[in-house]
């Protein structure tokens, strides 16, 4: 199988659907680049595009969209709930299979770098591309908004990563960077006691002395009357789902309670899915080429 | 993602390298056809093709790999180690993703008839596709081999599914059909009591009134010092790997024996690693497409 990448770009359009059908446009009829979602939502006026490929193809693909998005989207004139920064606004490559995130850095960095070059736009490298530790936070980098821009670019701490030192006049800054995957995923107790719930996530979760790259919450479901651990994995490779769903099915026994069912919120990538299966068999010599898939 | 099926077909040369390559030719190049592997063996004067895709141009690819076979190979000068009965010697075709046993069973037919239509090739249906319980074995359908054929087409109970009711000159006749993906999948146990093994293989294989679709025995693992129930799972949508594994964790618990680790040979279709992996974690509301691959 090929390298694989995953991309979520988002865009500053979710009321022209016209508009919205046009930057979708770049990610469709290409060999190689498959797109798998886009959502546009009219009060956050934005648009979500999920789209999976072969490396340099779909940075083609991303270069060509956010081409279209500089073109049709006036920031001037942009309102909307969801803050925002550009026409293009924050443009994420995760490495999904057969790939690094060293190697979805050098992707973002070098679809930056053309995003400048063609579009004489601004770009900022954010998360693992960030250049500086002040830039990895997202919400950092876009804090002051399109509005902001000019004075935050007066800064010599907020100068652009590539592009000129100035605001596009209609299309602000870019932000785009590389990340692993995030793995958003659910496990409700046989139990109506958030109390437990609340416990098990504070076990498991790294900011609290848990598992490596593991955020938990817990929730209380009102349709099901259960207690919920809600978790974000941010990167499988250091804590899989084998891992927490055991981790927690052991701290839940020890209160006398069981693991009802499981959630998957969204995607996962294929290796998450194999690393487990192989993990619950105790699977040896197993590779991911014994799955037969196109 | 799109319908995938399998398909296996064994050709009867393994010497000519040019030949082997020729017929193979045909699996290359093709959008939506993927060759996994081929390989061939002298002594048994046989190539084995594995290659998946989508049915249309997989069944396409199939035609033409037959074409070059009829045309190259004369099994009058043919001698190996292996029964054969054709040049293109059987073809079984196993529904992989989206797609019931009944259509692959239907493309197995449409395939057959076209090999009749276009090479004037006698060819017999097996397995899912047989025409007649008789016809169903693949070793009955083949016994008496090419040289036998010209008598055993005198037999009533033995006229072709499609083509002419004589054997080809020099490509004798082709076996075709649709059966479900076979895994094989072993499990190790951390005792070297073969007794224990074999009393499990007995206890979960379907011939001795086990698990449906489980045929299982008892071996003892020199290298390791470990016996091993060693398994073949003929339709893994009746009996799948996670029934089998925790059947025999069950049964080898009751002798004070514990699962040591599994194998799964050669290949598993992703949706057995999709079923186990959602039924390990009670997943609710898990659809494949929640996995990302391209």
């Amino acid at each position: 199988m090929k390298k694989i990448v995953e991309c979520v770009p988002n865009f500053s359009e979710g009321r022209d659907l016209a508009k919205v059908e046009h930057i979708v446009s770049a990610f469709r009829g290409k060999a190689d680049v498959k797109l798998l979602d886009y959502s546009s939502d009219r009060d956050h006026n934005r648009m979500v595009v999920t789209a999976v490929g072969e490396p340099q193809t779909l940075q083609a693909a991303v270069v060509e969209a956010v081409g279209i998005a500089v073109q049709e989207i006036d920031l001037t004139r942009h309102h909307g709930e969801h803050p925002r920064m550009g026409a293009a606004d924050v443009i994420p490559f995760i490495p999904l299979h057969d790939m690094t995130l060293d190697e979805a850095d050098a992707l973002a960095k070098s679809t930056g770098k053309l995003l400048a070059d063609n579009y004489d736009l601004p770009v900022y490298l954010y998360e693992k591309s960030a250049s500086a530790d002040h830039r990895s936070n997202l919400a950092e980098v876009r804090k002051g908004e399109f509005e902001g821009l000019p004075a935050k670019m007066q800064l010599p701490e907020w100068q652009p990563d590539f592009g000129p030192a100035h605001r596009h006049p209609t299309a602000g800054a870019a932000i785009v960077g590389a990340r692993m995957p995030l793995i958003a995923f659910n496990v409700n107790l046989n139990t109506a006691d958030l109390t437990i719930a609340k416990a098990i996530a504070k076990k498991i979760r790294f900011s609290d002395g848990g598992l490596p790259c593991v955020k938990a919450k817990g929730f209380f479901l009102n349709a099901t009357n259960q207690a919920q651990v809600s978790m974000n994995l941010t990167d499988y490779t250091q804590t899989g789902i084998y891992q927490v769903v055991e981790a927690i099915r052991a701290e839940a026994n020890s209160y006398g309670v069981a693991i009802a069912n499981c959630e998957l919120i969204g995607l996962m990538p294929l290796q998450a899915m194999t690393d487990t299966f192989a993990q619950y068999l105790g699977l040896a010599n197993f590779g991911e080429k014994q799955v037969l898939k196109l």
